[in-house]
C-alpha cells in the first residue's frame, strides 16, 4: 500500500514555504499548479531572475537575505516597468548539507517580503544539486493594459532621472572582497555598513511604480550598471543621453570612497547591482513626477537629457567625456 | 563614452533566444520585462520546474533534449491541469566551458518545443555557475476561469485512468544507469531505445488537456511515480483508490524486463518520470472521456475505481496488497 503520508518534499514544502502562499489561487501549494486572474482592465508583466551562490551573494549570507535578494531583484524589474506585483514563483536549488535552519531561514525572509510588498507565494519547485545554492524567481505584476513602461521610448528633450543612490553596492562589493585600497577609504562604521548592505540587500523602488507608470516615457532598473544601463535604454529607444556626471546621486560613503580614490568613480557608474529606477521624463511631465515621487518618498535626481544621435555620453566637470574600460557588468 | 553596442549576454540572447520570442508581448527579448494578458473568461495556470545536470538529466545529454526536457516537464503539468500554454520564462545556469555550440543546440531545441506546443518564449536570464548545468522554466497557460482541474475533486466511484504506459522512464534510467541485472533483460534494441528515450525526453500530454478540462474529476500528471501520486491525489481528495496493478498500462519494453524479473515492477509503479497523465473521471462521464482521448489520439487506460477512506492500494493478480519499500521519489 501506498503511504498516506506525504513525502519529504511535501513536507518541507508545506512546513516552510505554505505558510506564503496567500492567494486562494496558490492552493496552499497542494496542487501541482496554481492559478491567478489578472485584475480586469490589467495585464501582466512577467520577469525572471537568477541568483547563484559564489556569483550574485556569498554563500555565507544570511539564508533570510538570499531569499529577499532573489526575490527583490526581480521586484525592482517589475517596479521600474510600472507594474504593481501580484506573485511570484520560486525555484530553489539545494547542496547536501542545507539543512531544515537554513530553510527556515530562507522562508522567514520570503514571508517577510511576501507581506512588505504584497507579492504572495503561488508555488515553486525544490531540487537537491551537486552545485551551490541557486535560487530563480519568476515574478509577475499587473499595468493597465498596454501600459508597461518600456526600455523604448525615450524622445529627444526628455529629462533622465534616477532614485536614490549610485554606485553603493558595486563599493560594497569592493569592500566585501577586501579590495587592496579598501582599507584606506576613509569612511565611519556606518558608512562601511551602507555600503555592504546595498551590495547585499537591494532595495527595490516599488513605491516608484505608480510615479513611472504615470510619467515616465522609458524606464528600467540599474542592475548591470548605470553607464551600460543607459546605454541599453539609448538603444532601443533610438536616442542619445548626455549625463552630467557630477549630479549623478551619491551616498555620504560613495562620496567619501571617491573623493579619496578618484578612479572609484568607475565602478560606481558601471558596476551594476543598484537597483535603483533609470527613467526618462518629457519636461511637460517633470513638475508632476516630482510630487509623485516626493509622495512615494523616493529622492529622484535629473542626471541629465536626451537628444538624438546614439550612446550615452557621461561628463565630467571640465566637461570632457569619460570614458569607461566596462560599461557594463557581463558574466558573458 | 558608453559603448552603444550590446553586451556580451544582450547579444547571446538576441541570438539564441530572441527567434524563440514570437509574441509581441515578449517584445523581442529587447526590454526587461514581458506583458500578456489572459484571453477573455480565462485565467492563468501557473508553474515552475526546475532540472539539474547529474540530477535529472546525465551531463553528457544533448543539449536540445535539455531544453525540451525542461520545457515538457512543465507543459506535463499544464495539460494535466486542462491548461492550454500560453508560454514560458527560463532560466538558465551555465558552468565555464559552456560555448555556442551547446547554447545554439539547447536554443534550437527549445524553438522547436515552443513551436510544436503553441508556447513561445517570454523572458529570461542567464548566468554563469561553478556547478552543474541548471534549467529552471516557469510556464503560465489558460483554462476558462475557475475550471483548472486540481488534485483535489476524486470522489468515490469516480474511475481511474492513466494515458500511455507506466514504468518506461524509470526502466530506462536503470538501464542508462547500467544497473547490474539490466545487461539481462531481453530486450531488443528497440526495445532499449523506447526505455532510454522516454526517459531522457518527455512525452507531455498536452493533446489531452481538453479532455482532462471536459471530463476529470481530479487529475495530476505522473512524475514522482504512478503510487506516490495517486497517494497524494487521494490524500489532497480526501478518497481511497483500489488499483489493479495487472491493468496498469505497461510498453512492450517494460512488460518483457518485468517478465524477465518480476521486481521490476516496483521500480515501474514508484520510479517516477512517466509524464502521463493521472486522472478521475466520474462515470457518467467515461464515455466521452474515452471517445475525447481517442480524438486527442491518446491510450487511456481505466486501472482502478476511488472509493471511501484514504490511501492507494495497487493489487497483485492475487488479489493480495502490494507493499513497496519507497512508494513516491523524493530528494528529501
Amino acid at each position: 500500500m501506498s503511504s498516506a503520508s506525504p513525502s519529504g518534499e511535501d513536507k518541507l514544502i508545506a512546513r516552510f514555504f505554505g505558510p506564503i502562499a496567500t492567494d486562494p489561487g496558490a492552493l496552499g501549494l497542494s496542487d501541482d499548479a496554481a492559478f491567478i486572474k489578472p485584475p480586469p482592465g490589467t495585464e501582466m508583466v512577467l520577469k525572471t531572475d537568477a541568483i547563484v551562490g559564489g556569483i550574485h551573494f556569498f554563500a555565507e549570507d544570511p539564508a533570510d537575505a538570499v531569499a529577499q535578494k532573489a526575490l527583490r531583484v526581480n521586484l525592482s524589474d517589475l517596479a521600474a516597468k510600472g507594474a504593481r506585483p501580484l506573485g511570484f514563483l520560486v525555484s530553489l536549488a539545494l547542496p547536501k548539507g542545507i539543512g531544515d535552519d537554513w530553510l527556515s531561514a530562507f522562508a522567514s525572509g520570503l514571508r517577510e517580503d511576501a507581506a512588505t510588498y504584497k507579492c504572495p507565494l503561488f508555488g515553486g519547485d525544490t531540487v537537491r544539486s551537486p552545485g551551490p545554492i541557486m535560487v530563480s524567481v519568476a515574478t509577475f505584476g499587473s499595468v493597465p493594459e498596454g501600459r508597461m513602461v518600456r526600455r523604448a521610448g525615450a524622445k529627444a528633450g526628455d529629462h533622465v532621472f534616477v532614485t536614490g543612490t549610485i554606485g553603493d553596492a558595486a563599493l560594497g562589493l569592493k569592500l566585501r572582497h577586501g579590495a587592496p585600497s579598501s582599507e584606506d577609504w576613509p569612511l565611519d562604521e556606518k558608512q562601511r555598513e551602507h555600503l555592504l548592505s546595498r551590495y547585499m540587500l537591494p532595495r527595490p523602488r516599488s513605491a516608484m511604480a505608480q510615479a513611472v507608470l504615470d510619467y515616465a516615457s522609458a524606464s528600467m532598473d540599474v542592475s548591470d550598471g548605470l553607464a551600460g544601463d543607459l546605454a541599453k535604454l539609448c538603444r532601443v529607444s533610438k536616442v542619445a543621453a548626455e549625463i552630467d556626471a557630477a549630479r549623478v546621486p551619491l551616498s555620504d560613503a560613495a562620496q567619501a570612497a571617491i573623493a579619496h580614490d578618484g578612479s572609484l568613480i568607475e565602478p560606481a557608474l558601471t558596476g551594476g547591482d543598484d537597483f535603483e529606477i533609470l527613467c526618462t521624463v518629457p519636461p511637460a511631465n517633470i513638475d508632476r513626477f516630482r510630487v509623485a515621487a516626493m509622495m512615494a518618498r523616493t529622492a529622484i535626481t535629473d542626471i541629465g537629457v536626451i537628444g538624438d544621435g546614439e550612446g550615452a555620453v557621461f561628463r565630467g566637470r571640465d566637461g570632457i567625456a569619460m570614458s569607461f574600460a566596462h560599461a557594463s557588468f557581463s558574466h558573458f
